[in-house]
């Protein structure tokens, strides 16, 4: 079913379909370093699979191609950055560079953005701390498809957390998830395969337990990290309004249910109570705590110890966050990356629509 | 079962208690004040039922009355304090104004501790924030009960992260809570009334589902946040990771399976790799974002969004977090606090040793 391309390849065609909507040399880079990033690391929800709903917003008018992204509002460890409608893939690492920055002389750096559209995986940007010393952390709210516990009505995106930390000689920590039981894009491959989902996974309109994957189709939602009450619903909720608040009511972005949708034929909420949608990121300097070669030291000692744990019988090594996703990206660097035929249709039709070859 | 004291009788004895072991009047008052508040908001397992705990700390010269709280690093937004082995209920309170010190200057404040012992409620530090019109921050790390998912070891304590948000005509956002399915004060619950904890919350020393609420008793452990694999259990795993890194890490905490138990007839760790426990407090000036009002008023939307949602039926709300706390802890002010009798006879043995009326 799945068809393999290099990553060369699906380069050049992103790259291509970037310069095409009118991003400048740059930030199409940029774009297409950021989206690709999703396809190596395994997360194919929200790589390539993504590209032609990108293309769609731009269509619409919904995404700027030359973004002016500016700061706002700033402090000596803060900054609120306007994204000015740009995509969320160039927009993202911008901030991300603020944090940085601020970092640098402060200590720390802490940005919230307004006005911007999806941002490909959160674990990228996060990521981008790590050369500098820095633990890196990334967030960003995302159009409304979680009920909170015991609601029926959807008011939460699946708002993922990431944030990496530098070790020495092991690779980094890295933690990037949906802050629900689990991401949308398990569901799209459970929908495209005809798979029911386990129990505590969705709910229907009613907020009944279900196991139909396109249950949100029909006014069903995602369930918040911890399934139900009893075992800890409120507590993934909670994970994923802090995600909201840090991005959007702090950065002056639309949060909760007023959050724009991703797909260019819903439109945006009538009555926005903000600019776009919002992330937030971070940035430590580990060395504004204590040196950082005792750090990354101890970094290596926490991870070996919880690496060499022992396992549950049939259970081959306790992971690392971050650790399957390096592996993913080695293998697919080397071997390809596969494409469902579905996006390989898709990216057709992008391709020959757009006037570029796939 | 239960008997109903008064605040202001639970207060009294609890500020003689720490006055006899050797606390300097103003930091005793503190230490009541952060004890009791658990008991306020409900959060009964970690209020003045660990009482004689901490005093056992003490006989053990594991808690140090008279500790010198300092800075032993810093940049303009971070510090590190060495806590000197003080209570932690003294040790975090300090820390916190640190950070709020720290932030009202560079925007954020983030402060790493070590050399601590167990800091009460992780909510009580984070609300210090709100009057200030501060996000508040707090989490610590702590002795080592839960299992990593697919591992059968106990390398991570169940690790609450709190955070305080302010609004202008609603209550504040108060989120505080374990990163396990279920906190250890639930399951002693159980234990006291003979019940079984629901699947999902607990398994054996080999790794096995269990409903056992003594089961960490036989070498058993907890399970993070969401419960099995399937159901997102590697989240809460990553959840307790960021706390026990940040919290320990970054300070020179000992962290993982090295945390010192908080029980004092359980030895701590003889290969220690760090000192004491570890926490992590966080202070961010919304000013330093957006201006407080704006903030606060959209807090204020966001709040009155969510509560008012369309509930499953047979549930009466949609909770927003620190509502349940909060009218707890009016209820207790005005109507008692009550007691386990386990806990009273408890407090009665505490006061007859050290010639302290209960």
């Amino acid at each position: 079913m799945d068809k393999i391309y290099s990553f060369a390849s699906l380069q050049n065609f992103t790259l291509d379909v970037f310069r095409h909507i009118g991003c400048p040399e740059k930030e199409a880079t940029l774009a297409t370093e950021v989206l690709l990033n999703a396809d190596l690391r395994g997360i194919d929800s929200h790589g390539i699979a993504r590209l032609s709903g990108y293309v769609r917003l731009w269509e619409a008018k919904r995404v700027n191609a030359k973004p002016n992204v500016r700061i706002v509002h700033e402090s000596p460890s803060t900054a609120v950055v306007d994204g000015d409608s740009g995509l969320g893939l160039v927009v993202a690492p911008k901030a991300m560079d603020i944090a940085i920055e601020k970092a640098k002389i402060a200590g720390t750096g802490w940005v919230a953005v307004k006005n911007s559209n999806h941002f490909g995986i959160a674990g990228h940007h996060a990521m981008m701390a790590l050369p500098h010393d820095m633990i890196g952390i990334a967030m960003t709210n995302a159009s409304p498809l979680v009920a909170p516990t015991f609601s029926i009505e959807r008011l939460l995106g699946t708002n993922p957390i990431a944030v990496a930390i530098p070790a020495n000689r092991q690779p980094p920590f890295i933690a990037d998830f949906a802050t629900t039981t689990a991401a949308n894009g398990k569901l799209e491959i459970l929908q495209r395969k005809n798979l029911n989902a386990p129990i505590g996974w969705i709910q229907t309109k009613d907020g009944k337990p279900s196991t139909d994957p396109n249950e949100a189709k029909s006014g069903g939602a995602l369930i918040p990290l911890g399934s139900d009450r009893e075992h800890g619903s409120h507590k993934g909720y909670c994970l994923g309004a802090w995600v909201d608040i840090f991005s959007a009511v702090l950065s002056g972005a639309n949060y909760g249910p007023w959050v724009p949708p991703f797909v260019a034929f819903l439109n945006p909420p009538s009555d926005p109570v903000g600019e776009g949608i919002g992330h937030f990121f971070g940035a430590m300097r580990v060395d504004a705590f204590r040196p950082a070669d005792e750090f990354k030291q101890h970094m290596d000692n926490w991870i070996n110890r919880f690496r060499s744990a022992k396992t549950i019988e049939g259970q081959e090594r306790v992971l690392i966050p971050g650790d399957p996703e390096r592996e993913m990206s080695a293998q697919r660097l080397k071997e390809g990356i596969p494409l469902n035929h579905k996006v390989v249709e898709d990216l057709q039709q992008l391709g020959a629509k757009l006037g570029v070859a796939f």
